[in-house]
């Protein structure tokens, strides 16, 4: 990893996109640190600099009836089918100041930098910031994306946020009405494609000492809650053989999940991120432990073979040690493919920036997972230091943010709509 | 296991022990279950109807300066050495009924058989009902039993409670002296022996079918906070040949615990009962655990080992995933070994009863802890169903009470002083 900027012409567009970021950054509820929470007054300033970029860089800009700040970059007539670029402008609590926003903030310098050389093309350009993704407030992610697709789902605006305030009152609020998020979808014969450009937000392009990668595809999760049942009991009283020890079940279900997915070769990844033992006293065997597993591949069919192997495992040890097993799906999300076409465009572009082309699924989920239902979908990944998001520390090189600019531009300048694609997905 | 009783000249004293728990159960903080914490109101009526049943079975009652209910029956002549019996009458929060007053009610009923039959023995029997053993208000147990030893220490009277009353003004309302605790200490010269009945709260007699055994000794303990941290993550980020998960190490430490005590022929016991995991989300790889580990032997010097071993175990587990491990004795407890003699003494009496004789160690701690420090102590374990404890759910069966009552009689009516004893232990 590098610190240093090539000496080319595009220097300036990595430094020019972190004094972006860090203005950006600046706007939050807490000074000091960065919290950007959906339908805020915090959320509306930063829409309305990003307007501002927007329009300095040649495009007609907008906000659209969910929130989304949308600009679009005419081609060489109007009217054209677009290129889509875009992420997300909100963020989690406490949160870094690259994710989402590093792939907006360089779609818009991508196309301030066509705009200043008066470079159109034969096809328009379209940047979206998505003003929700995260689902911070209101629970429910990628509100932004699934307005733009078409499959926001009416019911979520009586939902209310930790303060009573519902969805409906927010947008209100926020200078939007609510009786018209229809109006943010859009047609798939408006796009050619959805290409974003995002950090890693994980170890494994620093891993390899690249600064970019080309996604592959948005691994689906499934999450399980999983409840183990014994008898609780004294510390003391109870021989190790009469024992129904719901943790010590647990251990056996998280240390074999664990090995299940490290010996794996298909990258699949598991993870209990949560555990409560009860009663949870020092002196007392757990009589009942909840905790929950996520498990994510880059292939539905992958995944949910893992689910089934890891519950018939996790049954089996329940049943060895008679606990009670109550075991649930508390999410699913699919996989996303992204387009075999558009990775190979992504794959020359970065060829052509000098680095080695290094293929790589994305773990995190991404506004290309709403995106998917009204274009095919195209993604690069830029590295991140140490793998570090959701964090402060979550920090990007700027020469590896000028890296990713200039493989951006390139996928933008060199874009061939699929073959036989007239903006209608087959 | 059998609620019928057996038809000798005993059944009643069963019988009117249990009637005796269900009165004694019946004064609580909170009516419906049980409550009865050290030097509240509650507690002062339970010390007065013991005294009276003291009283009525032919014994000098009074209150010790610690709140102990003393009765002594005096032998012979007045002024023998004593053989003391006792239990507690404080209890934890939502308690049983059995836990403490069983082996108290007990040792009156069985004092009220010999003055019923106008018996004198070869020395004077007392019995002790300590105020606090389980030290739910001031955190600090056995402050009963060591009053009476000469081990109380007077830094604890500042100690204050939730509501921040010190044990030195609870004293003062409960109509004690807090400057005279001392007067509660008693030679060893004046005690024979210290022998207790309590229930298992263990499920050990009930695996045996056997309603009464001979403890072995009360097994001292170690406990240990032990916190491991390696780096959080992003569930779907980070592949699993990267991550340093603290909850994978803490579930292989946990695993690798149960395996060393289960395949330990001596008895040790092993558990985790607390464990928490930061920051604690379904989709991240958790960066730090913390945990207790509760290990219990019969001998100081196999507990000794066994934490040797453990600590070294989960030391090669924390090296070998890259976590920092921290860990620290935070409670120690020595091992009690009842006296050869007594032991001896208990199982003649189980045999003459015509049950089995079973022998087995205490891993809950009782008032021979601290009573062990003057005089030599024995005890008498009876079956509880399920070897349910500190719970409402605990139980014991009307004949097993009788078992126990009639073990103990015969115990006090065919007790030797150790051979060569005056009262004065070597």
């Amino acid at each position: 990893m590098t610190s240093e900027i090539a000496e080319t012409d595009e220097t300036s567009l990595g430094e020019e996109i972190v004094r972006r970021i860090t203005a950006l950054g600046a706007i939050s509820a807490t000074p000091g640190d960065l919290t950007r929470i959906f339908l805020t007054p915090e959320h509306r300033a930063a829409a309305d600099l990003l307007l501002s970029w927007m329009a300095e860089a040649g495009m007609d800009a907008h906000l659209d009836a969910i929130g989304n700040v949308c600009g679009r970059y005419e081609g060489e007539r109007p009217g054209l089918p677009c290129l889509m670029l875009g992420s997300h402008y909100d963020t989690v609590r406490d949160a870094g100041k690259w994710d989402g926003p590093l792939g907006l903030i360089t779609a818009i310098s991508c196309v301030a930098d066509l705009h200043k050389r008066g470079r159109r093309l034969p096809f328009a350009v379209e940047v979206t910031g998505f003003a929700d993704e995260e689902g911070v407030r209101f629970a429910s992610t990628l509100l932004g994306s699934r307005a733009v697709a078409g499959t926001f789902v009416e019911s979520v605006l009586g939902v209310r946020d930790s303060a009573g305030i519902s969805m409906r009152e927010a947008l209100v609020t926020f200078g939007l009405d609510p009786d018209h998020i229809g109006a943010a979808a859009r047609a798939p014969s408006e796009l050619l494609a959805y290409v974003e450009l995002h950090i890693e937000q994980g170890p494994v392009l620093e891993a390899h000492d690249l600064p970019v990668g080309v996604v592959t595809a948005i691994s689906g999760a499934t999450r399980l809650a999983a409840s183990l049942t014994g008898m609780a009991g004294h510390a003391g009283t109870v021989p190790m053989l009469l024992r129904r020890d719901a943790l010590a079940g647990a251990a056996e279900c998280i240390t074999t999940i664990e090995e299940l997915c490290r010996t794996d070769h298909g990258g699949l990844v598991g993870t209990v991120g949560y555990i409560h033992a009860m009663p949870g006293a020092t002196n007392v065997i757990p009589g009942q432990v909840s905790f929950t597993i996520d498990l994510r591949a880059a292939t539905d069919t992958h995944r949910n073979k893992a689910v089934t192997d890891i519950v018939r495992h996790i049954e089996a040890i329940a049943r060895h040690r008679k606990l009670t097993l109550q075991i649930d799906v508390t999410h699913e999300n699919r996989s996303v493919p992204c387009a075999p076409w558009l990775r190979s465009q992504v794959a020359e572009a970065i060829a052509a920036e000098g680095y080695p082309v290094f293929e790589l699924p994305s773990g995190a989920g991404h506004d290309g997972m709403a995106m998917i239902d009204i274009a095919d979908v195209g993604m690069v990944f830029v590295r991140c230091r140490g793998g570090i998001s959701h964090h402060p520390d979550e920090h990007v090189e700027v020469a590896d943010a000028d890296a990713g600019a200039r493989v951006l531009l390139r996928v933008i300048e060199n874009f061939r709509p699929r073959s036989g694609a007239t903006g209608e997905r087959s």
